[in-house]
């Protein structure tokens, strides 16, 4: 039994959905795991995780408008503002969401259904570099 | 330290909660580990998985009466309606509650509060059989 | 690798956000352990765990403030109102946030980001004791 680490830096332009399963499949198979769990963890409380279909693109647009109508930019409500409007929103959201996911890991991949991916939700307007932790803990 | 690795399938009939507690006990005995970390892991993005009180039924009834009205069927913001007006708002109702579980093991048991049930939550309207991935590392 | 746990008891008084990020960092300094995979489990069903930022307080406030409107007390859609008009609300607002994190651990410390901090979330009025499993695998 042994265990690796890793980081993924990703660059995100507004709030949306931005998939990053691919580089999680690399990087398992760099470690030469086959059997094991992988945690995933972003380090922003203005990010998240989710999983979600990497089928049809709309359902990424409609998740991403429907976490904009439920938070909107500009509540009177927050008084936490100084940051922007979209900044108590995007704390908001990611609370709504994940900051960690756990998979399974078998035959060298997380055990995905066949329409799940892995997503960066950013819920910031201006551009950021966002990291992400990855452990893997198995044989 | 080893690892085990198990799938539980669950027949639904439309949106609610439906417990399975009782089928990871029976495992974990199986496995015969005694601590560890279990991880639960739902492979599908239109349900998702809820840590919530055993207790009154009405509380189960009541929190899918809340999805229910917070995302409701049909609305008109999205547009990925092809698979029933239901089907986006399942994705929103996943991305809202989680689609993994970690929890302590010790003396063979999930150490679970005496109210917390582990519940698959079904979104979707139509009849599904959801699968759910379990995974324990330990001793 | 090996594994250790320990479980932390925090008083609340009312609905907000209480931080418990040293006492995590204190046990896990206890362990000796360096490099592994730390979960955090709340054994309750109306009180949750976040990351949140742990800079400025008005965050927590307006996200406590966004939560009680969201699922505010005593709403007519819930029949669950036998332990008080917070309760139902508490075990919505538990299923829209966490019941368990996963945090990679090196250096003998939680990957957090620069402004991450782990909190529960206290969801009832009434004063509360709650408990908090840490589990800790590594080595």
């Amino acid at each position: 039994m042994r265990q690796e680490f890793h980081t993924i830096h990703l660059r995100t332009s507004g709030p949306k959905l931005y998939e990053f399963t691919s580089q999680v499949l690399e990087w398992l198979r760099d470690t030469g795991m086959e059997r094991g769990l992988l945690t995933i963890f972003v380090r922003h409380t203005s990010a998240s995780l989710v999983v979600q279909e990497n089928a049809d693109p709309d359902v990424r647009r409609d998740l991403t408008a429907f976490f904009r109508r439920l938070v909107p930019d500009g509540d009177p409500l927050f008084i936490h503002t100084m940051e922007g409007p979209d900044d108590m929103p995007a704390h908001v959201k990611a609370a709504l969401t994940q900051v960690s996911l756990s998979v399974p890991v078998q035959g060298g991949r997380p055990i995905l259904g066949t329409w799940q991916g892995i997503y960066l939700f950013e819920h910031r307007r201006s551009p950021h570099t966002r990291s992400i932790a990855l452990h893997m803990i198995g044989e």
